[in-house]
């Protein structure tokens, strides 16, 4: 089969690293770099000679050396955008998150399955070596029962001049939680703070309940002085600690828990005590996440499956981002998640590998 | 003037801390050691043989040869023991939390006022050279307008039996917070879980707001793999890292911020970026924090002053703490503090530098 | 049997640990402490009255109360104070290094041995949770063959009046090195600066040789800002780092080695590559270090055996100690152990279980 | 003036590194890339089609569109090539260690100032924000006199099948020291071990010794389980740790030393404490350090100026490797510089600047 053609629209940061991953690919070509400003398109011709550059976005949507149209463009294109280049017969790979609402991201869901196409958004961190091991610790049995999530992504800026720090940094660890422990939320609160004049929050604390005492925190912040990306899952036989900021050893898996002391007996002041064992770093898989995401990509555009981060990831996230957004408008209240528009029941009967043409 | 002599009330893990440092102070003696345990009393007499040893408290209040209470008894025992204590004439040091409700604390302040003595409470962390250092950190106007205080105290046990997380590390950053921050909360919410069949929560988040745009967060986990105790002060000018778990350089000042982009002609992704300095970690006093919160103390008992951490110090710190509580009760609800049972303002008449002989 | 009756001689900061860890042993009893300074008694009184006291050291040996003496006073008193003790039938528990040269030490052990009494040295790292840990790790083979020992032992001060910081900080390593890999050097260089006036080495490097290929090489400073202490064991199966500063998981075992490409085709640069497992922090036992190594004192006499650091761990150290010492002030020349007065050999006949009355 | 013409020879690892590096400057072009592997040569082409390829080296030194050769070709290739493309009138950069004996480095010296042309060698930490930081802090006299010099660099690999580890790692330490320092080296002793049947050293431990107390040590190992870039830079008043693994605060700069103490009653243990007062991690540049050597590389040629690392950099170190070496053979005997086949001083009147045509 011939190689899949990919045209990347944005060109900034993160499309660069895009492009130079779809670039790098076996089954994938990029044949297009699409940006508004002449510069980044440029520097791309510059280092991939042999592209095709434009400025405009319909002419993408035109381009039959197009099969397929990775946006890392503004969140607010993503919608109008995507939603475009799935009627004009492209698979579509998004930025995180993948729209503005969870309606938005429904209404791509359903133009995705009609027209036959994937639809995937890029949480990249699903495919780190990190996150695979841990959602293999996780489904070995090895953590036990889960007991919370507790997520810390702090770093000084870069502010963002389009959307507050829920809405960029949470998708992150909210894809992460979500692929990690697969289970419903039933509601959420968040509080969150804009200093500085800053039109968006720049801080927010985001707490999700489940309904069986497990529980999620975040706590995403672009003001910190130092960057701090850990994430703790604690089991009821094994507790992990995911810190990506270290060079090596960046999954811990410790060998600690509580135990409880039975003996009526005993008066003493600690009716539980803790057990206290070995820790474990396992070795990782150091692939470049964003490459094997965008190999899913390709794949599942050829061999008709979805992707791991597919619509329904990308739904489930922009989900709880939607409720957190609400419950910091409304002062950290809680906000029940069947409120939202479309509950995740609804969805089910959808079929997640219904991808086709 | 003659030493202030002293008698310890429960002589566990933090009373035998106490002990020996209230030994080792020039201007106290521990004249005697009171605990239901007879095995405490056993220990503390074969390091102090001279001490007098006594398993029941009314002893301790009828004594001649005792100035000073210590309490390092069960919280609920925290109100009772105080009021006779300053009822019998005596000062009263009491661990923290000083009670287990404001009305209670509030009492006590009345009961020490009427008394003419010393009421104070162990909030230890207060007497750290770290914190003195970020005081005057904050003080002297270089950390500019405070922006947030986070603070994460987690690790693996101790559970205790008869209080929750929030009650039992909660003090500890609480009294950190109001003391750095001198500013009274308006509002607080609070999510804290059980697991494992404890009685108690083992997690609690609580977040609490200010009038202007100032956030404090704490996270308490008894049930973290590994130990962190640390501390980010954000300010419009510098942030501090504070993080105790250090061997040296507890904390760290960095200079560093964010700027505004006041260029309307700019197109640019960023309309706001981040000011990137040096760090400084000062010199801290590495006295023992302990140390200086018993001197305090006799201290204040001898030049008839009060103490740092006094009972409205403590007021304010357990104020916070039911309120926090009241919101975990309901899952989550932002309990205004105006609904607290005394205001604050009701306290201010009251001179805290009222005490006497 | 009755209580082993101690006296501390020198009661400075390490005869205090010293006095502290005996006391509360359960088969010893400390019934003399020894020290010129008038204050230092005072203090140890004030803790522990019932202990006699006295400035001079030859009324505690001719004390009948006596059945040890636990050595803490300068290096250059180790060597008569403990023979003296020895003849006066006292057992001789001796701080590290034993003595100033091998010849004391030998002399020591013949001493002992003569006299029937257990002659031992603090080399107090061999009783820590970790370096058990290591030694289990060594001797179960899943190390592998040992190919190097790199140890960094480096801090600010304290500069010593007496010895230079070879024969200060060097016996930790050098007798945590002799216990692990049990082998015998062949030759040592060392080089060593005095700066600042000092009188004394204050920066050393030493390197040790074996037969073979094993290498140990310690790094030693009193002038570091940092506190550094850390020790790499590199076997052909797996390696280890230990790292004293840690707060938990201070052993590391990494499942990691150099691989061997046998392929004589391949023309490509690397013809070894390298094998990157798990690391494995396994749980230590945290016994106060100090406490096994009294109680190892305590037990030797009661059961006439020879307790773990016992004479001959003191003579390798020391003689290890000269021969490096001597390379210092020859410039780092190599010096051949067989140039040492007493070669390990000729103290093989002597049994090393052979205390006894 | 026109662009500088560069050709690329020898695209591996670094190789890759320095063609992207050189294809970004403005002031340079990259015309030609060389190497033996075809596939090496298509790899460069996909990313630069512009750039003409060859196998042959000969097919370089003839090229018109060539002003400047980059070498990154194995060490043995050094000097011949290096020679070859000056005189065929190239300019020539090459990757570190710049030759394979202090005599070769003198002949390439000689060769070039005969050609006109620039001769550099690619010590690239000398380009770091580090590196750079540091030299500003020893030259402006805030660290003091300097004392001492250590450092460590170690980690698992990649075992090199052409040279040890000292000519590996060893340039990196020791030009970052002769930079700094700025002192001639007396003596130097060395020893290295071969583990597992590799026919190169890789570990090695190098003392140097110099006239004034001064002293540096360095440790290269290829075969330890983590990943350690530490140097510590002693001085009389601040000490600065240099930690390349750090993410940010690199750089350390510790107001700690040693006092003395002066007071001859005194009758203390302690004859000397220690001062210890902030510690300030200095803001540094992050521009690529490669980018800034390639810079100076071509700086250099248009102004008709000595780069920083140039020849006689190159010289330096290598005299202290084949010292070092030479150390390492005779089982770590002092090897006095002087004993080099050419001394420094006999170097002093070729003038650094006299590169021109």
């Amino acid at each position: 089969m011939s190689n899949i053609r990919v045209a990347i629209v944005g060109c900034g940061y993160w499309g660069q690293n895009l492009l130079r991953n779809f670039a790098e690919l076996d089954q994938a070509e990029v044949t297009v770099v699409c940006d508004f400003e002449p510069r980044a398109l440029t520097r791309a011709k510059k280092r991939y000679p042999s592209i095709e550059i434009c400025q405009n976005y319909a002419d993408v949507l035109t381009n039959e050396r197009v099969d397929a149209v990775v946006l890392a463009t503004p969140v607010s294109s993503h919608y109008p955008y995507a939603r475009q280049a799935l009627q004009a017969g492209k698979h579509v790979l998004v930025e995180k998150p993948l729209a503005q609402s969870s309606r938005q991201v429904m209404d791509l869901i359903r133009t995705a399955e009609a027209a036959g196409k994937v639809l995937m958004v890029d949480h990249t961190f699903l495919y780190t070596g990190a996150v695979r091991q841990m959602k293999s610790l996780v489904e070995s049995g090895e953590i036990g029962q889960l007991l919370y999530f507790d997520s810390v992504r702090i770093s000084l800026g870069l502010v963002q001049s389009d959307i507050n720090v829920l809405w960029d940094l949470g998708p992150h660890d909210l894809s992460i939680m979500d692929y990690l422990c697969e289970r419903e939320a039933v509601a959420i609160s968040a509080t969150g703070v804009k200093h500085l004049n800053t039109p968006y929050e720049n801080i927010a604390y985001v707490t999700v309940q489940f309904e069986d005492n497990f529980i999620a925190h975040f706590h995403l912040n672009w003001m910190a002085p130092v960057k701090v990306r850990r994430t703790l899952v604690g089991g009821s036989k094994k507790m992990i600690v995911y810190d990506d900021m270290e060079n090596s050893e960046k999954v811990k898996v410790y060998d600690k828990g509580i135990v409880q002391n039975h003996d009526p007996e005993k008066r003493e002041r600690l009716l539980t005590g803790y057990r206290n064992g070995d820790m474990l770093a396992p070795r990782l898989d150091t692939t470049e996440a964003l490459r094997l995401m965008a190999q899913d990509f390709v794949t599942s555009i050829l061999q008709k499956r979805a992707p791991l981060s597919d619509g329904y990831s990308g739904y489930r996230v922009v989900r709880l981002l939607e409720a957190a957004q609400r419950s910091i408008e409304q002062n950290g209240r809680l906000i029940e998640l069947r409120e939202s528009p479309i509950s995740l029941e609804e969805l089910l009967p959808v079929s997640r590998l219904a991808v086709g043409d």
